[in-house]
């Protein structure tokens, strides 16, 4: 397992959908315009899917699980144990994705690409564990060359399955204790910000635990050395697995054709490893939400994106993604389905 | 038919319900806050529904449409027309609302209170036609008082249908050429605001078309001299036949107990109105968008209101509504059927 595919090309956008598209909106009943950005919407899925009237029924979510060595330094106020019994929780259906799936009817599979403990066998979890959590990144590298391109090419291989279902977006979630730290590290090396710009609450912590958090980013920053050119160096030495698989499929995913709809802060930190990497896998994709989490604005702007929605929302999982598929549902039936001026007899503008 | 029922009270929130939800919602499988606004309207929810564990998926749209004297003063793009063109697209489902009702298994009627011409009859529209549109406002009171109660009347029994059909939400929409003209001349008497600051393109006026406009809205303020404190004889003098309908059943959905979700600038300005007729109506309330037409953050701003979307629509007919609503069911679901720590085996916070 290397890291070669990583620099294949994308899939290419299909102009000619979007142009058609373009035109079928200014055709339908309602002011140039009215709709905002559900014409956008419409028009962006078309170049995507490469026919002029979209549609988007079918929705691939992979949710990936990995345990990381930073919790040690005492950065998160819930205890490690929670990434093992949330991949439960979300096999058994409990968890928000897993209720978010359900009612969009979306396939849901959760990867488990390295919880401290292993996990019983559970229905749509894959156990593919490339490690007992990451190593303590405060101290080492966080993974090896071999585990960090492992994580990616499970990610890629979400999206290859994704593929296989004739999956018309595929949206990456995380779970992880501790992971907020090690994104804002991520974003600190590839942005060369602050940690005191980037790290935040996370689950909760207050602003002590948010001041001892940035600490042990900067502590942890100085013994790598990492430079902003090496995004890949930059995930093995201060990232983790659920990050790396995430990265892995969104490269894989523009690869393949399939646009991503990025969740929030731990997911756009992978978005933006990801387009480090391959610059164009940034046209395939879409962003659903703005997190509560401070330092997303920040990683959001350096991938010149533009989310959906603002909730305040801030549980990972790819649940801000999921909230937000309603939207790319009703932008396409509204394309698809509303009457033209000369369908309806509506007269057009004088 | 007279206007004394405006002032009947408003059905009381039910706190005990809310409270449970709360506490509910902090035994969820997520850290505390981390669904962000989708956890409040749970909450708010269930002190509507009176019920701690609510459901949304019994929706009631009501699409008022009428035609406004002042498009003779060449405020609007789009011809006069247009306003009966779209009842019938309404009806033959080639319209947005008509595309999301469908999408959404709402119910959806639409309500003419005053084209110009005769609609001939056609399913799902009720023709209540108050008269042939208003008067120009420039030169005449909109309307007499007796129009006026007809209209608020008519919205009022739309309330009732929606409660009869034991609706859960009710959405207004609202159709008529000329009308973000009205709206800004209500808004701007409301709320003392100068014309520049509430006029705006509506359905494409460029920046010459929008100062017309505002001199058009200021001349007929100085015309009538309307009073902030006397939102019945503001609506009378510079309102339309759909916004009034629009007030009387925001006032009265309150009164029964079903929440409205309020679209856009013209829906926005009818909730001010019902509002200042009946203060407690605004406990109903949740605003569905922000639009793109600049005067709506002004009325938003004087209700107190913070919208879910913001993704610059401005196409009225209950269309923002319509588009949040599938955030309302999945907050609902989230709500209902995660797990709690305990049924999941999820460890609390350390």
């Amino acid at each position: 397992m290397n890291s070669i595919w990583l620099a294949q090309p994308c899939a290419e956008l299909n102009d000619t959908a979007s142009a058609a598209a373009l035109a079928h909106q200014g055709q339908l009943t309602k002011p140039p315009g009215a709709l905002g950005r559900l014409e956008d919407l419409a028009v962006q899925l078309a170049a995507w899917q490469g026919v002029d009237r979209p549609d988007m029924s079918r929705v691939h979510i992979s949710v990936f699980a990995a345990d990381h060595g930073v919790a040690d330094e005492g950065v998160s106020l819930f205890p490690q144990a929670v990434t093992s019994e949330m991949v439960r929780n979300f096999a058994r259906g409990g968890a928000a994705i897993s209720v978010l799936a359900k009612k969009l009817n979306a396939t849901l599979e959760v990867i488990n690409l390295g919880t401290v403990s292993v996990v019983e066998p559970l229905t749509n979890v894959r156990d593919e564990r490339v490690a007992a959590g990451t190593k303590n990144f405060a101290q080492h590298a966080a993974m090896t060359i071999s585990q960090r391109d492992a994580a990616l090419h499970a990610g890629r291989n979400a999206a290859l399955r994704a593929k296989q279902n004739d999956a018309q977006l595929f949206i990456g979630g995380d779970m992880g204790i501790a992971n907020t730290t090690s994104a804002s590290a991520i974003a600190c090396a590839l942005l060369q910000a602050l940690p005191d710009q980037l790290a935040g609450p996370g689950t909760g912590l207050d602003s002590k635990g948010v001041e001892h958090k940035a600490r042990v980013i900067e502590q942890s920053l100085a013994l790598h050395c990492l430079h902003p050119d090496n995004p890949l160096e930059v995930l093995r030495c201060v990232g983790g697995f659920e990050i790396a698989g995430l990265a892995g499929a969104y490269v894989a995913a523009a690869q393949q054709g399939i646009p991503v709809f990025v969740d929030g802060f731990i997911s756009s930190v992978a978005a933006l490893v990801a387009v480090r990497i391959n610059p164009n896998v940034r046209d395939w994709m879409l962003f659903a939400h703005t997190s509560a989490e401070p330092g997303h604005q920040r990683v959001l702007d350096a991938l010149s994106a533009q989310p959906l929605l603002q909730l305040g929302m801030r549980l990972g999982e790819g649940s801000g993604s999921a909230v937000a598929v309603p939207l790319l549902q009703l932008a396409c039936a509204l394309h698809g389905s509303m009457a033209t001026f000369a369908e309806a007899g509506v007269s057009e503008q004088d």
